[in-house]
């Protein structure tokens, strides 16, 4: 029995997250069933793939992982079970949802789910619930065994995967550039795409203080000085800081209020930052 | 060990569900807890019913619903559970939420709670958390097999539990006219109480287009001609269309818009709607 | 295999929890892990201390809880497992948390958290995420046995825990003042810090009317007489009570309504409430 782990975009508020464990265990009383989240942003498939690498590392190997974000429902969009280099399941429409997993983590094989077989029997008519009748059901059969990977269907590629576009964080002199990927919603920080080692090579130390620079497009959002900490408790409440989030990668954050809210920060490709480490006028 | 499912209008925000948990697994270890909805609009037994028949038939036979929207807690109203005819148990105050199970499913037997006997042992002073004290304590038992249906307390006529008021949708010449029952909260979708059956005897094609009237009384609040569509992804982004939802009724969208928030739109009996194929000028 | 429950102010938007339950299946994929709540108000020690006391007396003894709302993340605050004389453990940085426990439970040991021996492998870099990779793997180590609570790492003086300040409430003349110590958010109630039994020092009788008064410091924001029920079933659909919550402590509430809206009302100690039987003018 297989870790069984759901990520929608449904919330909580109706039954349709329900519905997908009932119909799992129907498959298997014993399966183990957790969510990742069931609030990423109605049809964002970045966010999607987004929350999958956030997560799955921390996750035992073979653990199963069913993404359900999925605005093309309907059309002939695949549906796909990849298998990641580092072991786990994700059953996904394929949208964009394994950008990330694609990058970071690698896809070893990936099957199309066969329909005819993996699908919940007697639910034919329903055009709508996908995330129900075939990926909860074909997630929960692979997690119990009822199949194994070579019973979702037939092998594709796994160059044909769609891919959402993805703007590399690079080195200018000095200074490190890439985009703000995402939000850490309850806290207002900004999670950026600049790992860690990449942003070392501009030579910064804990504690130095870094030159921080936000353009939406071409317009400059904010500009400002603030601290390369350890940990949040380095500098005051209210004061800014730039960390290395759980992700290994550059954050930046207000100690105990919000950097989205107060300087109206958004997320994608037009969101960028550029950090260098500031060393006087 | 049936499965046990919690439903209520508690929210997540504080202890109080984490509470039916613990006493539940006081009662057995060995439980799986799972939850339908925790996020019900506190006091609407109208959407605590709709959730009900929203999910179980996707729950395995035997599994035991514990749904707790009480407004009339401490009154005389009845505790009670339900064996309905597809085998699931539902553990409820009697106040109408079982009005569309009893519509849509069926009840087979329903006792009334003996609180005597079912009810948290040192819980007699609290008068106001019958949720943790009798009906998670009540369900908890009846999944674990520490009592049978017969041990809930004596038999009570499926007749006299409390129902709702339901219109019924009609066919009027070449329309069908119903009532919007609920919403799908985070796509803003509404829900009709039209089923698919009813509305195809209109003559409707999928593809065709459809003359929506919607109405709050006397009020005609939209007026519009769509598409009947299989999916979401047969109409442009940002365009509305009529489709079959996941309980096999009539449902009114806009393609990654809210329709809801699009048009004021609410629920309830004086929210009706009135579809017709349309057929030119 | 003890139960394990988790509480933070991560909300439940992100990965964050779900990284935590991964780490967790990785000590032991038997581990069964619940929530307390996810949506502590961020930073809100008292409020994590708070929800903790409502819920664990509802929980087998040996359950394991971790509580992770941090503010002094990253600072020189100790990581702690308490031992509650009612036999649960909690894990939590040691700020405040454990207030309430220590009032109304009290502790029976406590153990600093030896980070050498009890933070997940190679997780040595990150320096925001002891949630998950002190708190969690901590609190599912102790769970599934992997350690005991000797194990944990060196005893503490339980004396030496921090504490957050409380006031006390006091019987004056008839009546009894005391603080809102917290809402219940989802309907509106106010939770006071003043015990039924102090309460009932004054006289009072369910049935009588209340004279109440809260003020915020100084300023008077609300004086009316209501009623004292045993449940919000014997006043009208909008009318204010006086009642006896879960924790055995008074509230005030308004049937259907919500009492902390209606009058713009806040927690802390800077919320005073007075209740006093009314027996004429």
């Amino acid at each position: 029995m297989k870790p069984l782990v759901f990520q929608t975009d449904f919330g909580l508020v109706d039954g349709a997250v329900s519905a997908m464990y009932g119909v799992a265990y129907c498959v298997s009383p014993e399966l183990k069933i957790h969510d990742l989240t069931h609030d990423i942003t109605p049809y964002s498939v970045w966010e999607a793939s987004y929350r999958l690498i956030q997560t799955i590392s921390y996750w035992p190997e073979e653990t199963v992982f069913v993404s359900v974000v999925d605005p093309g429902v309907g059309s002939d969009r695949k549906s796909v079970v990849a298998k990641t280099n580092s072991g786990k399941y994700i059953v996904t429409p394929d949208n964009g949802t394994l950008t990330h997993i694609i990058r970071l983590d690698g896809i070893r094989e990936v099957r199309e789910i066969d329909e005819r077989v993996n699908r919940l029997p007697n639910s034919g008519e329903s055009y709508t619930f996908y995330g129900r009748d075939v990926y909860a059901y074909t997630g929960a059969r692979l997690a119990s065994g009822a199949i194994d990977f070579d019973g979702v269907g037939p092998k594709l590629d796994p160059a044909s995967l769609v891919r959402l576009p993805i703007t590399e964080p690079v080195l200018e002199g000095r200074a490190v550039r890439g985009t703000i990927d995402v939000l850490d919603v309850r806290f207002g920080s900004l999670w950026t795409n600049i790992p860690r080692e990449l942003f070392l090579k501009t030579g910064a130390q804990y504690g130095e203080k870094l030159s921080i620079t936000i353009q939406n497009d071409t317009r400059t959002v904010y500009r400002n000085i603030i601290t390369f900490a350890r940990s949040f408790a380095e500098v005051y409440v209210g004061e800014a800081l730039a960390y290395v989030n759980s992700l290994d990668c550059m954050a930046v954050a207000i100690n105990q209020g919000s950097f989205a809210r107060a300087y109206n920060i958004g997320t994608g490709n037009s969101w960028q930052i550029r950090i260098e480490p500031f060393r006087g006028f």
